[in-house]
């Protein structure tokens, strides 16, 4: 039995371990286009920012370390050009040479490459550089230590704001550009709002909403022209506006794709017989709104490598491969921003209702020293409340709530199951009501109709329909407030009534706090006296983020 | 509608304030015996300690707010003596007055004392002191500063370490005395090693396996007689030996108890009509084994008394409380500490089979800085895998991991499920194979029959009928290992297969490495080879913990 494995990095690695694991006898090759197997692709910005000072630390695995462990034939700079599926082959070039490799089965992890945008000038550029592979860091790290001051980084997801942090905590005056409106566009804007005042707060410069023109290059440093007119100088241009599947030479043999990403089935098969597929080049099916597209995520990459292993060698009892919730988290300087399931944007494309969850609980105790905002958001299917995803930014605490609810989603529970939840609480580590239990406390009002929410988003459409009520104390309300609004602190709600019922004039009454909590015993004790109200989600914390500060009068 | 509440802390309270939060109609009224409602419980030893600096960080809410807030009408110093079931009345004890009220509901929430075990002199000793109330720790914290120097804690549960180690950290010499055999007892004994190392790091004497049997008071300090003869001189006694549930008067007035715990069925509701209680002093009905016994924790006591208020004011629609998984954490130390769901004595008892598994992986990527280990444990059912309880001591990361696997357990899964927990992954939080993924992959191997765990308990049963094969590095194994094993690295094993079929001399292979990584690799490279072969669960690191240091030769 010969296994020929065609990606050493991932799902390639993994694959090929585990294959081992279950069978001594199997012949096991994997092809390797890079110089490199088995490294540590996501702490390339680490290297880079000087986090990680040693490159070795990056190569977790050696060909001569996993012959000796795992009896595997690791080949690397050996580059898979084509399939041959009739006669269960693949041809590899290396060195100048081209050879001819039989294989029993093939799992093809070729992974993705940087996709290049169409920006004028881009190719011409010595100073633009990608960060994808172990060299590419080497060269990036070895570019910052050359004198190197200013650098701009297109594209603003993960690796982006990875790369950009690396940068400027190298002393780089850097810029980053992102096309869509906001930084780490798969967050909700209000979240994405605090990742963008991070940035700054770290001397980053952050242009959003707006896309690189054109790159001119210089004697002394290249020009980087963004559509809004600015004009960015940079020594150091790092290009991280996404990948695409590194899929054209198995397309081109037979494999079945769908926008350049290879189908494959709950077991990994494609659609050539014992051709496997896994990783970033592979189309996935997302467990919450069945949306087709590739995930380029390690964790992902590296389960489905290891159930094709039992796919081929334990045909039968492989379990399939889970459809993935897109988990991901990154750290910006003191934040933690993370998010699993689906967001606004998918699940409106996925024609799914929801309702939408904003939060700012503690991340433990608020008598014990230290606490910390989480700011959370949870959207919840309309019909039954079943949990749909998650967003969290934050000091403290924010993986381990969105791993909780990442399992929660996993396991199909609806948003009132959460407060039954049993979570380690001591003060250092949460609350006896942990932010989780009171997504559920108020999910669940949501769901059963006693807790009615209005939004920030709603805010011009309510501004003069309705009564904004600001019930934070006199002080919180002087310090900024939107305009247009009555203060009565819930405190006095009750016996100032009346005061509500004139300013009203018959209109809808629309609450607000400072997070949502005080707004919500407001609006029990309005909707108890008749009136049509509803509390603001999140409060002032959100509204400030939706709708700017300049939005507030002080 | 009256609601009349006894007991203002967790359950208590968090009853009052969802009733008032349902209806405004509602008359609340909350007697405490105390001089303090709402206070933060869990805080008390962070203040002894001085952590938590202010005492009136202590009182999250006071009667005063609670009146503003909530319109509760809240009374301290009032105890409630007796029940009158048949004409809905309670007599309450205040200021040496004597009085009755009327309820519509009746929500008892009284909580525990501390139990008092049979120590010849307890009661005679003024040194002796608890942490249950806000004086109390006002208290200690008194005495700390008036030069006291020596401190014995009796008990070794979640109180009495964080007591000691806030003792300990006030300067005072401070010995912990507990009556099972090792700290922590709900925690395995391989866990409460760890834990023990920890408080011993923080100068803390430990005396395990022996109880208190005399106090004799004298005029500087106190003489602490222990059961092996050890005598302890102390200016401060703190009793921590456990809680009994403060039912007397109810039990009296015909609440039906078991072993002096009010039983309550799936909304609250005790025997007498109306008549609901929840917290501490009720008894619980075990999640994974259905043993029944009151489980003194705050998380649960606050979501049933959320739940009764739902019972009493939307009944009907009210969710049942959630049976407890018994999730509970302490920070000892710079370790955390922390379990859910049934441990080893607890499956026994119920008569459930079950694997164990222990893993030791990072807290995050292993080649960022700061990677601490997690020491862990998972029990699973043999017939089906069902995750039955995890346990786990480390630095960083515990938390999270016990949270997500208390979610799992609530929701059912089985370890193999884990597998495609889909958790945040970046290498400042994690793996792309989560800890949480590898308990997954490790549980389903043994699930499976891939993978045959042995046991350190079974050493000396294995250890002359079986090759005891160690494939730790020739340095490794020099720096301690077992005695009359054989070493062969793993890297090596697939070359030196004669060696190990000459040494067994047709008697099982018994495998270990460090962890248990390596030792699954060999084991699968023996069982391919037609031994004998099981991999030690846990490797040395647990080795070490169940057999001592002194198990080992170097």
């Amino acid at each position: 039995m010969r296994i020929v494995i065609v990606g050493g990095v991932a799902a390639g690695m993994s694959a090929a371990a585990r294959a081992r694991r279950l069978s001594e006898d199997a012949q096991i090759i994997v092809l390797e286009r890079g110089e490199h197997v088995s490294f540590a692709n996501c702490g390339l910005p680490y290297y880079v920012g000087g986090e990680i000072e040693d490159q070795s630390s990056l190569l977790v695995q050696t060909p001569t370390s996993l012959k000796a462990s795992l009896n595997l034939d690791v080949r690397t700079r050996h580059n898979v050009t084509a399939i041959d599926p009739a006669r269960k082959t693949v041809r590899v070039e290396t060195n100048g040479r081209s050879e001819e490799i039989a294989y029993d089965s093939l799992i093809l992890a070729p992974g993705a490459v940087a996709s290049r945008p169409p920006i004028t000038g881009l190719d011409d550029s010595t100073r633009v550089r990608t960060l994808r592979r172990v060299d590419d860091a080497v060269a990036l790290r070895e570019a910052v230590g050359n004198g190197s001051q200013r650098a701009v980084v297109l594209g603003a997801g993960f690796i982006g704001l990875e790369a950009a942090e690396a940068l400027a905590l190298q002393g780089l005056s850097t810029s980053i550009v992102e096309f869509a409106s906001h930084v780490l566009p798969p967050l909700e804007q209000e979240m994405a709002s605090l990742v963008t005042a991070e940035l700054e707060r770290l001397g980053i410069s952050v242009h959003a909403g707006v896309s690189a023109q054109e790159i001119t290059p210089g004697q002394s440093s290249d020009t980087v022209l963004l559509s809004d007119g600015t004009q960015l100088d940079a020594d150091i241009i790092v290009l991280s506006t996404g990948v695409r599947p590194d899929t054209a030479a198995f397309e081109a043999s037979g494999v079945t794709c769908e926008r350049g990403a290879m189908i494959v089935d709950e077991h990994g098969r494609t659609n050539l017989p014992d051709v496997y597929a896994a990783g970033d080049a592979t189309i996935s099916i997302d467990a919450v709104t069945g949306a087709r597209r590739p995930v380029a995520l390690a964790g992902p990459a590296n389960r489905a490598g290891r159930q094709i292993a039992d796919a081929i060698l334990r045909p039968g009892s492989a379990h399939p491969i889970p459809t993935p919730l897109g988990t991901a988290i990154v750290r910006v300087g003191g934040l933690t921003a993370a998010m699993t399931g689906a967001n606004r944007a998918s699940l409106a494309q996925a024609g799914i209702k929801f309702h939408t969850l904003h939060l700012h609980p503690g991340q433990h105790a608020g008598y014990f020293p230290g606490t910390e905002q989480i700011h959370l958001i949870v959207h919840l299917r309309k019909s039954d409340g079943l949990l749909l995803g998650a967003q969290a930014v934050g000091k403290d605490g924010v993986d381990k709530r969105i791993d909780v609810l990442a399992t929660a989603i996993r396991a199909g529970m609806k948003v009132e199951d959460l407060i039954d939840l049993d979570l380690a609480y001591a003060p250092p580590y949460g609350s006896a009501k942990d932010p989780i239990n009171m997504v559920g406390m108020a999910g669940s009002n949501v769901m059963d109709g006693v807790l009615k929410l209005w939004y920030a988003e709603e805010w011009e459409q309510w501004k003069d329909r309705a009564l904004i009520l600001d019930v934070r104390s006199v002080g919180e309300y002087s310090s900024g407030h939107l305009p247009g609004t009555l203060n009565i602190p819930h405190t006095e709600l009750r016996t100032r009534l009346d005061e509500v019922t004139e300013a009203a004039a018959s209109r809808p009454v629309r609450v607000l706090c400072q997070s949502g909590v005080r707004s919500h015993i407001a609006n029990r004790v309005l909707a108890a006296a008749g009136f049509d109200t509803a509390s603001l989600s999140g409060g002032m914390l959100t509204a400030r983020a939706v709708l700017g500060e300049q939005a507030l009068v002080v």
